[in-house]
């Protein structure tokens, strides 16, 4: 668990950045997560606590909620100890007492108490419920209707933990250094062991262990395909063959709770053909693009349109795009190849802070472009120092989206059709990396991974 | 899925059974499972459906509702059909009328016609919520509180439910059959690579890798331990040492949804010390007599004392109980030893039906036994042929358990604490199997495995 001071310090910071944003008076309430039932309710999901909830309060057990009195500065954490019961099914515990202690929280009271706390409360502030259980509990103690809890939760709230939690302390950076390296194991596994015959499943399972080895788990459901066209395919019933591509989309979370997020793809044979190799170059380069252009103070959707560039000069060369390189991602043409976002940030969350509205996470307060390809991107605004973000670029054939295009000669000026038709085996690549927004620039979290295609090529040898 | 006959005619079924209790009126809903959010909304745990939802309509999709028409005995679903976008994200699926229609049902609707469908309905009839969406749906459907919608949940169509779900036909026993085989998969890959200096982590990797490649997943969250005396032990963050027990309590769900169980215990090291023995030897005893002793006709309770006669015996042969050991297992003095249940119905949840209510699934609608122990027996009915289940004794010395009883000098007739405290160093042994009721006994189902104290100690060379 992080250590007491470093919790108390962030819930002082908390409250000083309220003040600062004009919200000195009432009580913050963070729900913690329950257990989620699976087919039963004592079957669950592996339990995983509310992100914000262990950036405050550190403890990662079910059933718990916690409050700041914003006057006083007070905490108290909500939950109930163990009996003689608990002990015989789920072992020992440190009581809740010691571990809110441990926490830097002296109050420990009741879970039941929490809602009565809540509506006694003068104010109330709460960030947007993402959990049914959660969301009806906040209602009935505010005595609001579900919808209400979710459109007046608190804007200063989120704009106070956005601009907390995306700058990374020295201790964050370790963990997500751990994350990765987790991850690259995970990828490594799967570069070694894929082999035709095999089901996707079972490169899933193989990334699925090394996960767990690590000590936490899956930081998201592994995508492991051999249609790296569909972006998020969780099917994983297909058998691998020979002179396909494989797309692992895969990532750690450790037992902390903060998440590596890598994308890796490779040939299922020994080599790329020749048209896979150019796709997988192209997309090489717009990662390197991506990477040099997302700095300290220039927005993140300048690396985005850097990647997107990458990719129109690449794809030209092959004669599947044309014209102006600039004009071509201006008028959007190339997210026909690249209909998603370069990157996101990556903390407690893989998509970090996601649940806290992307409006704020991403867009300092401004939306979206409705641009089909850029209102996919989930992080626009400018960078800080200590910010951590994936770049990940890719290009893909699908069929669908190429069909529809197609039909309505959309972009005509900028892509080739009857070339694009020749490309439509290679499917989908995508090359994804996790980065660290310095001082100067910015650093790949993690240890070595060389994705040059000769290097894929080498390991799969 | 399973075929549109097969699901037609379950649902003919339901309706004749809930005919026969006297319940011919009115829609029968279904609410079917949606996604289940971790730590962010679209950040969702691995989709499962609804057993029942399965069982009746098959289709394994999020955010699907069903129905039947009691009067006409109609069949509708309710879910969206996706656009363009979700086919760039998920790939193309059978659009949700061509699966609907291979489920045996002709009628689909939007899902947003569920709730004003059911409120409009004369007399609707559900099954008691287990998840927070479902619950709050069916409150507001019904303008119910939430508790009323648990309180008045249909006690008749929770007990034709049960009562078909009970008795597996032929393709529901290949499917438990393949399940099991793939669990014992899961437990071989443990024997061979468990070792010394290996975190618990490690290990719940390997069998989760396992199930994984089967196709499913787990059937539930794992238990790999070095601390077998903790029941539902789901920290792994201990290393292996060598002289130490490892307990494996894991078993895989089919691509269906179907479920193993299956525990094995074993040494750490290539051996089982003297004690370690003597304690395995006794479980694997009341593994048998709980068999020998679960046949049709008679109550699963029958097959639950005589393992724990067998404990008894068997722990007196070695000074740690004494006297009689039907009076000290009427006492119930074995069961500081043994405090659980013998075993669970297994089917398409691996408590099969423990949403439906223990009361009908496990006792025909009378109470547990409020005696220690023989309260924590989930089944204790008699049994019928096609009925499936766990047979999973066990022996555990828990200190804390050992240390009340010890102090309030509790059934010292039968129990000699200073031999328990020599034995204590054992931890905790548990063996489990998954068994068919047949027409003239019962059988065990899955692929050989012998869990001899020689073959596991073969299986540990």
């Amino acid at each position: 668990m992080t250590d007491a001071s470093i919790l108390t310090a962030r819930r002082a910071t908390l409250r000083a950045r309220l003040a600062a944003l004009g919200v000195d008076r009432g009580t913050v309430a963070f729900p913690g997560n329950g257990e989620s039932p699976m087919n039963y309710r004592d079957n669950a999901y592996p339990f995983r606590q509310d992100s914000s909830f262990l950036y405050f309060f550190g403890l990662s057990r079910p059933d718990l909620a916690a409050a700041i009195e914003l006057e006083s500065g007070h905490s108290a954490v909500y939950g109930d100890e163990g009996d003689l019961d608990d002990i015989i099914w789920t072992g020992p515990l440190p009581s809740l007492a010691s571990a809110a202690e441990a926490a830097g929280i002296g109050t420990v009271k009741p879970r039941a108490a929490f809602a009565p706390d809540l509506g006694k409360a003068g104010t109330a502030h709460w960030l947007p419920p993402y959990r049914a259980d959660t969301l009806h509990e906040l209602a009935a103690a505010l005595g609001m209707a579900p919808d209400a809890v979710n459109s007046s939760a608190s804007l200063p709230l989120v704009k106070a933990i956005v601009g907390m939690r995306e700058i990374k302390d020295d201790a964050e950076v370790a963990e997500l250094e751990k994350a990765v390296g987790i991850t690259v194991a995970m990828h490594k596994a799967a570069l070694a062991a894929a082999k035709p015959g095999m089901t996707e499943a079972a490169v899933a399972a193989i990334v699925t262990r090394e996960a767990i080895s690590g000590g936490g788990g899956l930081s998201f459901p592994v995508i492991a395909t051999t249609r790296g066209a569909i972006l998020h395919n969780h099917d994983h019933s297909r058998v691998l063959a020979e002179g396909g591509l494989f797309l692992l989309d895969a990532g750690a979370e450790t037992v902390s709770g903060y998440a590596g997020d890598l994308t890796t793809t490779f040939p299922i044979g020994r080599r790329f053909d020749s048209r896979q190799r150019e796709i997988y170059d192209i997309v090489l380069s717009a990662g390197e693009a991506g990477c040099a252009a997302a700095k300290p103070g220039r927005p993140f959707l300048e690396a985005h349109l850097a990647a997107a560039r990458a990719i129109a000069v690449g794809l030209a060369s092959l004669g599947i795009m044309r014209g102006d390189p600039d004009d071509a991602v201006a008028a959007g043409a190339h997210a026909l190849f690249f209909p998603h976002g370069l990157g996101h940030q990556l903390g407690l969350d893989v998509h970090d802070m996601e649940n806290l509205g992307e409006r704020h996470v991403g867009y300092d307060g401004a939306g979206r472009s409705e641009q089909f390809g850029l209102s996919a991107l989930r992080l626009g605004k400018a960078l800080k120092p200590g910010m951590v973000h994936t770049v990940e670029p890719g290009i893909y054939f699908i069929p669908e989206l190429i069909a529809r295009w197609k039909s309505e000669r959309k972009f005509e000026t900028y892509i080739d059709y009857a070339a694009v038709d020749r490309y439509a085996g290679v499917g989908g690549v995508r090359n994804e990396v996790n980065r660290l927004v310095t001082a100067v620039g910015g650093r790949t979290l993690g240890p070595a991974f060389d994705k040059s295609a000769a290097a894929i090529e080498a390991a799969r040898g």
